[in-house]
């Protein structure tokens, strides 16, 4: 839900300088209302993946919402309405799985252009749909309105008997993660090229139609009792720097352990400064990220990559480790 | 919630043909799932001025979301920051209040120009704020994307214990409505003719910064246990449509009980086919429309100004009364 780095990439610097006060905007709001509206409200979650609303004790409605406009979040050159429409959805699924909750409902506000036909209409719904229906989300409703360029805001509600923030992480607690990241920038890169993306067809459907990781989400929260969560939207890095600063606490994250997609160690030819490129910077995975105290399990899909520290934002790679130094809200330098 | 006229007015007619197929395409949707997504769901109430997803037994929660953009909900050249912000956020909340519900929070996704300052953010959602807090709604979070032209999509989450539908229209059921229309439309006309704007202060006011009833909707519950209810953000006529449609009735409104604001009074000079224009078709008023078995109460701010009837439009003035008929989804002609 909140800012993603993905669409301030695409941005012009005098935009980003907007996003950026915006984001500190934001931060004001959260400071001046506190992160729960009154004492007694039942209010909270704010700044999280979404925002947590205690139904009654034990049960808590989540709420996220995602606004994807053409040409910040997706190119309609090589974006069907259909791929719009979908990984827009995804992304909305993806925030209420983030927080260990189950997606309901969703409501789709469009902004369409007039150069739009029904057909192109109907593929976006199609798309919402797709997606959707593979997480039992119902669309309850929605809004339409003209548009210079096509703008896809979704929001979802979900519920869970037991929110998990970004902040619960604990010096010592091991981190995890699910899938193996990397296959969306690639996908990005490959369709903005317009090059070779015939033979790299996982990195294409990642990018286009990503699916959240909602199977999955029970069994974290049964085998793990997970302390933070985070969904990849941003970035390996960024979401776990996220979870961090939330929490405050550092990290200590081992390179070698993250797994490689096979068409990433393909396309990279062994380079792994490349690699690593694509583990750490792919956004839009919408892979989870959590934290735990709890040792490995052995799942096949879930990946111990490394440890919260007290601070610090550390990579270590074979046997040396890194400090990684921060220029600017979301861009890292190593 | 639903397609707003007002929106398809300012549409060029190739968009309002989309919107008009949108329509179509919402609809179809909403038959292909029901209007519950299977037999034992817990959400209804799709097509309405909100979802309705039953939390418990007598316990509802509303959801509802309206995109509101640049030049075609508003025109910055006469709508300030903060007046663009305030009346996204009042939409929102009389769609809760609309169908008897109580706000609770809302989420916020804003598609940003790059010329827009941190200046004019923050006016927006100074804006948004001021509205939000009249109405004790919470602020719980958002996105923000870039734009080529402002986008201000508003979610809004409230409870009832007891939704207000617009199909619960029954044929003898009195048509009661808050406060005076016309001020909006007048409002607007004088913003955008840019002239006498300072002659009418109210008609200017209620069209940029409109506040929706919450203060009297409890009163309408409790005293008249309504039947079905809707706001009037597309026109008086074209709302009350809305509910006989859903309601499979008809309606008989006679113009001569319509409270009539006095600028209107002035502007129109006491020519009551240029009064009655203001009176049915000034959309974005945020007052509430209603059908109840009960007679009148004597409340100051609810006037009787018709009845439900089996089938059939009708306007009644004076002796006469006069079908009005329907020329495409949102014209009407008289």
């Amino acid at each position: 839900m909140p800012i993603s780095k993905n669409a301030l990439s695409t941005l012009t610097s005098a935009t980003a300088e907007i996003m950026q006060s915006e984001w500190d905007i934001i931060k004001n709001i959260k400071e001046r209302v506190g992160v729960r509206p009154s004492q007694d409200s039942p209010i909270f979650g704010i700044g999280d993946d979404c925002a947590v609303y205690r139904i009654s004790d034990g049960r808590y409605g989540l709420f996220s919402t995602d606004i994807s406009i053409e040409n910040v979040h997706f190119d309609l050159r090589y974006t069907s309405f259909h791929d719009a429409g979908y990984r827009s959805m995804s992304a909305n699924i993806s925030d209420i799985y983030a927080m260990g909750g189950t997606p309901v409902l969703a409501l789709v506000a469009l902004g369409l252009p007039s150069s739009m036909t029904q057909t192109d209409v109907d593929e976006i719904y199609r798309g919402i749909l797709a997606s959707s229906s593979n997480h039992q989300t119902f669309i309850a409703g929605g809004d339409i309105s003209a548009s210079d360029k096509l703008v896809i805001s979704i929001s979802i509600y979900g519920e869970t008997t037991m929110p998990v923030y970004r902040s619960g992480a604990k010096p010592g607690d091991y981190i995890y993660l699910t899938g193996k990241p990397g296959l969306s920038k690639l996908g990005l890169e490959l369709l903005q090229s317009g090059k070779d993306a015939g033979r790299y067809p996982l990195s294409i459907k990642k990018h286009l139609t990503p699916d959240p990781r909602g199977g999955i989400t029970a069994g974290i929260t049964k085998e793990f009792a997970p302390s933070a969560m985070i969904d990849i939207s941003d970035g390996l890095i960024s979401d776990i720097r996220h979870v961090c600063e939330e929490s405050g606490t550092g990290f200590i994250i081992d390179t070698d352990l993250i797994p490689v997609p096979e068409e990433i160690r393909v396309f990279c030819r062994g380079e792994m400064n490349k690699v690593l490129d694509y583990s750490l910077y792919s956004g839009e995975e919408y892979e989870l990220l959590f934290t735990s105290s709890k040792p490995e399990s052995g799942h096949d899909e879930i990946t111990l990559i490394g440890r919260i520290t007290e601070t610090g934002y550390f990579l270590k790679t074979g046997d040396s480790s890194e400090e990684i130094v921060i220029a600017g809200y979301d861009h890292f330098q190593r």
